[in-house]
């Protein structure tokens, strides 16, 4: 039953916000009349209500509207009244340390496993894996811990970036990060580059998008896989 | 008495391990006798004994000897018998963790305070701010705190990275980051390009290297600083 989009990013080079994911919302939105969307990780530091016109404003582009998470007293009670889902991106400490307080996690999980419809992008989608331990954003503020919603039985690096050629920057590598990520945890990793994304269909998990993208397994070599790739096959 | 270098990175690009650093290094430990080397931050996820074999085939170089903090018994006795320490680079999130656990904060910030010459680079820099927030690093480990050593009263972004000019990748950008950081944290940030340092001399904290580094204030712009500006004169 579960119906998901995990994208790595909403904005690609050159499009307006989520322009390029346009049709695939739609669809999966499409029998939805009361869409939650989630403004907790605020990108930039923008306001939840800033945050909550912009996706407003562009989901009515393609007639679809949203609910405001914060029109509720309880935010609990916004995800049982819903009957779709959209975490956007932005910090992922912080859209993590707010799905902790508000104690809406298990909410979450149990509403997209009956079906309901979810789109997440960047951290929005970075949450839905088992931890949180391979974000590329900044500790702006310490969850009480890293474990996130665990609704793909991996870990998401989004905005994966490959080696900038002939660049003499010396910090280390996406590559090097996720090697030390797996010093202390097993989980699979998939690099998930811009423009790419994941359709989850109950336990299908496609990779969409014109790019391949990477595979981090610990103790092994990483490698490529090319779209329409069922991610399931690396999960037995 | 305050005795501080605090880099950005161990290594500039087309150069070996330090070596641009290699006479200020025998500069602050030219009466150090028992330098402590502390390896705990792992960069790539190398062992304790790899990395601080480097660091000993590094510092042989210029005649001076280093001492493995895994060689006692207690990691708090070694900090009391040295007369110099340094942490090198490698992931943040480890780092801080592994201090914590080992309850050495107060031991390291008690020896430096009184005088003990004390060198950071990258990580080791970054956990001499007043917390780990303002790292580039993965969170592979969850520390119970993000607050660090406060050996200096700002924070320091390592490996200071400017907007990529004609990038497409729509990753934020260093300065978006550090801007959602000040949402929620008030210390001041400093932006460490790569070959930058700082010389802390008690209360004297001087930018060395021949860039210039970049100043976040909460709600201000953010600017640039020339190579030997007191960094003193921000505090106050």
């Amino acid at each position: 039953m579960k119906k998901m989009i995990l994208a790595s990013t909403s904005t690609i080079f050159g499009s307006n916000y989520l322009e390029y994911l346009f049709s695939v919302i739609e669809s999966l939105f499409h029998n939805s009349k009361n869409i939650l969307f989630i403004p907790y990780a605020r990108p930039n530091g923008i306001s939840h209500k800033a945050y909550t016109r912009l996706v407003s404003d562009t989901f009515n582009k393609i007639n679809l509207s949203i609910v405001e998470i914060d029109n509720y007293d309880n935010p609990t009670e916004a995800i049982n009244l819903c009957d779709g889902i959209f975490i956007g991106g932005g910090n992922s400490f912080l859209l993590l340390d707010k799905i902790l307080k508000y104690n809406i996690s298990e909410e979450i999980t149990k509403k997209v496993n009956s079906g309901t419809p979810f789109l997440g992008t960047s951290a929005g989608s970075n949450v839905c894996g088992i931890t949180i331990g391979t974000t590329n954003d900044m500790p702006i503020i310490h969850p009480s811990t890293f474990n996130s919603l665990n609704l793909v039985p991996f870990n998401i690096n989004p905005h994966y970036l490959d080696p900038i050629k002939d660049s003499t920057h010396m910090g280390e590598s996406r590559e090097t990060r996720i090697k030390e990520f797996h010093q202390f945890n097993n989980q699979i990793v998939i690099g998930l580059r811009e423009g790419s994304y994941l359709e989850v269909d109950e336990n299908n998990i496609i990779l969409r998008g014109s790019k391949t993208a990477r595979i981090f397994k610990k103790d092994q070599d990483s490698f490529e896989i090319e779209p329409k790739f069922n991610l399931n096959k690396l999960l037995n």
